[in-house]
């Protein structure tokens, strides 16, 4: 007596370990999802898009790391607040089990998919409370996270001031290098290969985020989702600032930079690549003493400075300066 | 210095109001929204696909009628556990400028569509929070609204015990009848007719879900989506128990049911029809004398009663009764 639908929320309820939470009041199941909330914190929220063609290749993106991938991306926005994960609800829309077959890429999609999903929502503890289905001839995925932050403690993008020092976490690039070696067919495991688990499988910085809003050390802070030439702007705005940044301070991928034939030039890569999910945050002078040189193995590396003047420029080896264009992804480019 | 994604997203922060608010901590902009909860309350998450092709018809529907749509069957949800709307995360993929240019219904299809959002937003008293936006070929909607609920007062599908009696609000079937119009092509105006208003521009019924939460009249709720004959097994799959409804007690839409020139019959219109976003709640016999009926002009109906037996089925006038078969809206028939 049940209809599809009915037992497709099932199947992806059972895959994610629907009944083992506690924090939930109910969810999948039920009209909506009910959230008893800790007093003293408040609630963060966020939501992506993760659309085949668009954000995944079908035929290229293992079904395991689409499943994580969006799940990971928007805890990447908690992790830029300072937060902690609680929930995400889910909507997936999905081609018929016909269509499915008759893509070679389709096999057990669903079952890999979830697995993925799973292993990431298990990582940074974050459980699945509700969500919508539909069929759909692409795979369309849209992913709402909701999490907590102490009350008062959120890192937001506008409080960065001139004078402040500009960091980064991690190695910018590497995610948008190893995409470039995925489009291209280069068969290598992500095992095998940083640059590839990195876009594949990317780690949001959920504890570098808790360890900077807790200590108040963030001034500001954002992530890294579609490049930092994009991205430095975006909190530059939001604290009605500029930035002055080196270019030999950016980490950048070290290395081979190639895929298939082509050669990459590491400093562009780490500039306008996409998918690197780094957070980008600002601390007062006198506060940098307290950054370490790395938290739990990523290193944080000083990249340049806030300044009062509102515009954004790289300064290079040879002594020139030069504005800082905004070349990373953008859905809405011509 | 702005990126095309940056001027698409202050867009729609400006037609929906975005610096108005007051219960939010920050939204539009940041990277995520932050949300300060009220004590004693727990918070509500839903989201719901509305999808070119697949919820709404491009060339049909008016880009009005979608942008109250799809924040209003959101709502539906909330009114559904009993609770109050506080915020909503947009996410919006849309045409290029070039190929909505191209399509004839397409001309100010954004204002158009923000209009009857913002519409609904303010009447139903639930703010814009944030959302993710992107370019795509064909219109995709996603909604998430958050709502809060006295703790322990949300009404669940989980609820209902045998003997309770069956309740529906409004009139069953019209918003379906307002579809097949609409897909014949019958030139006439919302304003005028009552199936095509209540098909474009449904009412979630948040006031009635609030009364009958706050009064713990309602045994157990749910807001009628797919249609009385999906929904009704739902509820009483999630209560462990059976139903028999009365034919003649189910309300059905009135006056000549017809759609151009086709007849259509007013019970199969009001079992089987989706979009009708009225309540379905049970309530236990001793409280019937308690509901009224009709609440603020909606009226309440009676149409049966929960059995121990777990079966669902209906009463005919003619003294026969059948196993009533789920035949509303579900993606994924065959």
């Amino acid at each position: 007596m049940k209809t599809g639908e009915d037992k497709f929320v099932r199947r992806i309820a059972k895959a994610l370990d629907f009944k083992s939470q506690k924090q939930l009041a109910l969810g999948v199941g039920d009209d909506a999802a009910l959230l008893v909330h800790r007093p003293g914190y408040e609630t963060i929220l966020t939501c992506d898009w993760f659309l085949e063609g668009s954000h995944f290749l079908p035929g290229k993106h293992p079904p395991d790391s689409i499943g994580w991938k969006c799940l990971a991306r928007a805890l990447s926005d908690i992790a830029a607040m300072g937060g902690r994960p609680r929930c995400f609800l889910l909507s997936l829309a999905l081609p018929d089990e016909t269509t499915f077959k008759e893509k070679r890429w389709a096999t057990h999609w669903l079952e890999e998919f979830l697995g993925g999903m799973r292993r990431a929502a298990r990582q940074f503890g974050c459980v699945l409370a509700g969500g919508d289905t539909t069929q759909r001839r692409e795979i369309l995925i849209n992913v709402t996270v909701v999490g907590e932050v102490l009350a008062g403690r959120a890192v937001q993008r506008s409080g960065a001031k001139a004078g402040d020092r500009i960091f980064v976490s991690g190695t910018l690039g590497e995610a948008e290098l190893g995409l470039q070696k995925l489009r291209r067919g280069t068969r290598i495991s992500p095992k095998k290969d940083r640059a590839l688990r990195k876009h594949l499988y990317p780690e949001p910085r959920l504890a570098l985020g808790q360890w900077l809003a807790d200590r108040k050390l963030a001034s500001s802070m954002m992530d890294l989702s579609d490049g930092l030439s994009s991205d430095l702007p975006r909190l530059c705005e939001g604290s009605r600032v500029g930035a002055r940044i080196e270019a030999a301070e950016i980490p950048s991928p070290k290395g081979p930079l190639t895929a298939s034939k082509q050669q990459f030039d590491g400093l562009a890569l780490a500039l306008n690549g996409g998918d690197d999910y780094e957070l980008l945050f600002t601390v007062n002078e006198n506060d940098v003493r307290r950054i370490p040189r790395s938290f739990q193995e990523t290193p944080l590396t000083e990249i340049g400075k806030i300044t009062r003047e509102r515009r954004i420029v790289m300064a290079h080896q040879d002594g020139t300066t030069k504005p800082l264009l905004p070349r990373g992804w953008d859905p809405f480019r011509k």
